[in-house]
C-alpha cells in the first residue's frame, strides 16, 4: 500500500487557516495567531473547514457545541460500519502558533485526500473531526468541544459557560455565553457527533518538545498522556495608599502571591529532580486588584497548572501549593482560597492502533518513537469512551503556544504519511 | 474670629459627589468609587462642582486640561490682590474611595461659604481648585493637572497623553488622548489659572495612615512631602507549553517577576527599619503575557512606587531593584529593563502657611499636629511656585485607596474649621 500526501496542499491550507486571526510581527520567525471560540476569526477558520470538507465530498455534521465532523464513505465501505476518525482543534491560545491544532484537522482530511487519490478501499467510513475550544481560556478550562461529545461535560452545562473577562473583542463581548457565540458565529448546530460509536480515533499535533527533534525522528507514538490539574487561587490581602501605608502595616497580596508562585515552582523542581522528570507545575495565569502602581496589591488571582504521567507526583505538587498557601495565611495573614476545577488522571493510548502507526512508519520508511505527552489533547477525553492514539509530528526547540512555534513542512507532511498510513490500516485497507 | 463650618453641608456635598462612578458592596462598611479622568462619572463630577460653584457666587473658569477653578472676590477684597488658593481633586483609583480629593474641593468651597455666612472680610480673593488628574493611572503617572498649571508639563504634551489600556469603557475608548477626553465631557477650557500668581495654596486631604488617629489629633499640618520615583519595570522570558515544556527547559518570566516583587519589598523593609521609618517600596501592578494557566509566562510588566522623606532612603531601594533584576539575568536568563518616568524629590511646605494653621487650630479649640506626608499631592507640585500647605483629616485605620477609606463626618467638619480659619487669616481677616 503507497499512500504518498501532497505536502504542498497540505501546506497551502494551514497557512490559509494561519491568515484567521493573524498577528503580525516583524521578525520573520515569528506567525502567531490568535484564534479564540466565537471571534470573526473563529468563524473564518470553521467556514473555511467546511469548504475544504466540501471539495473532498466529505458529508459535513456540526453539533450543539460547534464540533465539526466530515465524513467519507466510500464504495467499497460498509456506511453502518463504526467509522475511523482522526482530527484535532481549530482554536489557538492567545498569540499561539500556525500548527497547533490545525495541523491535525488538516493531516485528518490529507489522509482522506491521499487516500482517495489512491484509490484504496477502506471497509469503513474515514471521518475527520475538528473539536471546539480545545485551548480553555475563552470558555472553560480546554478541551471542552471533546468533553461534551464524550460525555463527560452536560450540553447545557456547556453552552451556558461564559467568555472569560477580557477575551473579547467587539464582536465578542466579554460576559457572552459559549451557546450565544456559536449561534452568533452560526456553527450551534444540531448534528450528533458520538466519539462512542467510532472504531478508532487518531489525533496528530506537533509534540511543542524536543524529543522528536533530538532523536531526529519522523513521528511520534504517544504511551501516556500527562494528567492535568487546574488550580484556580485567590489570595485576599487589603489594598491600600502605597505611599501612606508603612511597611509593617501592610497585607500586600502581590508580594504573598510572589511567595506562592515561588513555592509551587519550587515544589515541581523538587519533583522533577527527584522523583518524576516528566512533572511540572506552572503558574501561568496572574490578576491583581486594583492593579495601579500607587495601590498595594488588595486580592490576586493565578492559574495553577500541575501535570505529569504519574498521578502521585501530581499530587505532591497540589499539596505543597496548598501548603504554601496555608503558610501564607499565617505569616502574611492574607486570607486565601484554592479551587480545583480541573483534574484528569494520567490516560494510557490504545495498543492496537500505537501498533498500526508503527506498522504504518515502518511501510512508508519513516522513523516513528514512543514518548509520553506533557500537554492534554482532545484524544485524552475519546480514549475513555474508545480506542484511541495520538501522534507527534517536531516542534522546532520544542517551542509552543508561541508565535516561534515551528515544524517544517517536510516533517508536516512526513508525520501525515504515518497518520494516513495507520487510518487506512485500520479501516482495512489491504497492505 | 468665628468661622463655624456647615457640616450637614459639606457631607451633603461629598456624599453628592460619591454618587459618580459609585462601586456598589454588600458590606456597608465600604463606600467606592471608580472615578477616572474623561469617563462620565467625571464629567458628572465635574458639572455639579461647576454648579456648586455658582450656587455659592463663584466666577468659574476652567483651563486647557480641565483644571477647574471658582474665585470668590467679596467687595472687601482687592481685586487685583494674589488670591489665597484651596482645593484638591475629584478623580479616584479604581474602586477608591469617597474622600481621598472630593474631602479637600469641598472643604475650600465649605470654608468660602463659612466665610460669606460669617460675614468676614478677606483682602484678598478667595479660590477654589479642583486639579485635573492627580491619582494617575488614566493619562499619566499623577499630579497632572497642578503639574500643567505650575509649568512643570507642557501643556501640549499633557493633551497627547494616551489613555492607558483598559481604563476606559464604552465612552472613553482606549487609546484616546487626553485632550479629546476632555473634549467629549466638555472640559477643555481657554481660561489660564496660574498657581505662580497665587499668594498661597492649602490643601485639605485626608492622612491615609493613623498617624491622627493614633494621637487623637483633629487636623494634622504636613512639614515634608515625601518625595516619589515610579519605575517601569519589563521582564522577557519565553511564553511556552506549561505542560510539554520540562521544568529545566523554561524561561519563566513570572518566577523572576516573583523574586523581584519579594527583593524589592526586602529592601524597604530593611531601609524602613535600619535608616528612615517613612520609607516604602511598593509592586502595586503587573500585568502578564499571554496570561493563560496553560501557558509559561513569556513577558511581565510591573510597577513600582518608591517614596520617602529622605532622597537617600530611595535612591537605596531603587538600587535594590536594578540589582534584583541584574541578578535575575544572570540567574535565570531573563532579558530586563527599567525605566524611571517619574521623581519627584521630598518637598518642604511653608512655614508661614504652616504658622497660621496652628493659630486657626488653636483659635478653634482643635488640636492639630505635625507630621510628613507619604503621599504625593497637589501640594507638592504648587509648593514649587508659591507658598503651600497641606492639611489632614483622620483617616480610620489609616486605610485608602479603598472602599473602606472613612473619615468620620465631625472629623470633616472639624479639619474644615481649621482650613476656614488658615485660609481667612492668610487672607487677612481680623482676628
Amino acid at each position: 500500500m503507497d499512500l504518498p500526501v501532497d505536502a504542498d496542499r497540505l501546506r497551502a491550507d494551514i497557512e490559509a487557516n494561519a491568515a484567521f486571526g493573524r498577528v503580525e510581527f516583524d521578525d520573520p520567525e515569528k506567525r502567531g495567531r490568535t484564534n479564540r471560540t466565537g471571534s470573526e476569526a473563529n468563524r473564518a477558520a470553521r467556514d473555511r473547514l467546511v469548504e475544504r470538507f466540501a471539495d473532498a465530498g466529505l458529508d459535513v455534521a456540526v453539533d450543539a457545541v460547534g464540533n465539526l465532523f466530515g465524513t467519507w464513505t466510500p464504495d467499497s465501505a460498509d456506511p453502518d460500519a463504526a467509522p475511523v476518525v482522526s482530527g484535532s482543534h481549530l482554536d489557538s491560545v492567545p498569540e499561539g502558533g500556525i500548527f497547533d491544532g490545525p495541523l491535525g484537522v488538516y493531516a485528518a482530511l490529507e489522509s482522506v485526500r491521499a487516500m482517495q487519490d489512491a484509490g484504496v478501499e477502506p471497509d469503513r467510513p474515514i471521518g475527520v473531526v475538528s473539536f471546539t475550544e480545545e485551548e480553555g481560556g475563552t470558555f472553560g478550562n480546554g478541551l471542552l468541544g471533546s468533553a461534551v461529545a464524550t460525555g463527560e461535560l452536560d450540553v447545557e452545562e456547556a453552552l451556558q459557560l461564559t467568555r472569560s473577562v477580557g477575551t473579547g473583542d467587539d464582536d465578542a463581548p466579554d460576559g457572552e455565553t459559549l451557546g450565544a457565540a456559536l449561534d452568533r458565529i452560526g456553527y450551534r448546530g444540531d448534528d450528533a457527533i458520538d466519539p462512542a460509536s467510532w472504531d478508532a480515533f487518531y489525533e496528530l499535533h506537533v509534540e511543542q518538545d524536543t524529543t522528536l527533534e533530538s532523536a531526529g525522528a519522523d513521528a511520534g507514538v504517544v504511551t501516556t498522556i500527562t494528567g492535568i490539574t487546574h488550580c484556580e487561587v485567590t489570595i485576599e490581602g487589603e489594598a491600600n495608599h502605597a505611599g501612606a501605608t508603612a511597611m509593617g502595616d501592610r497585607t500586600d497580596a502581590l508580594a504573598a502571591a510572589s511567595e506562592f508562585v515561588l513555592d509551587v515552582e519550587a515544589a515541581a523542581n523538587e519533583v522533577a529532580a527527584s522523583d518524576s522528570p516528566s512533572a511540572v507545575g506552572t503558574v501561568g495565569s496572574l490578576s491583581v486588584s486594583p492593579n495601579a502602581t500607587n495601590v498595594v496589591p488588595g486580592r490576586v488571582e493565578a492559574g495553577v497548572d500541575v501535570r505529569d504521567v504519574k498521578a502521585e507526583s501530581m499530587e505532591t505538587i497540589v499539596e505543597a501549593a496548598g501548603e504554601s498557601l496555608a503558610r501564607l495565611e499565617r505569616e502574611r495573614g492574607v486570607v486565601t482560597d484554592l479551587e480545583r476545577p480541573f483534574d484528569v488522571a494520567p490516560t494510557p493510548m490504545s495498543e492496537r492502533l500505537r501498533a498500526a502507526a508503527h506498522d504504518a512508519a515502518d511501510a512508508a520508511g519513516r522513523q516513528a518513537i514512543d514518548l509520553h505527552s506533557g500537554a492534554a489533547h482532545d484524544a485524552m477525553r475519546v480514549a475513555r469512551v474508545t480506542d484511541a492514539s495520538l501522534l507527534f509530528a517536531p516542534s522546532r526547540d520544542g517551542i509552543s503556544h508561541n508565535p516561534r512555534e515551528w515544524t517544517d513542512w517536510a516533517d508536516c507532511a512526513a508525520a501525515t504519511e504515518v497518520l494516513a498510513g495507520a487510518i487506512a490500516r485500520v479501516a482495512g485497507v489491504d497492505e
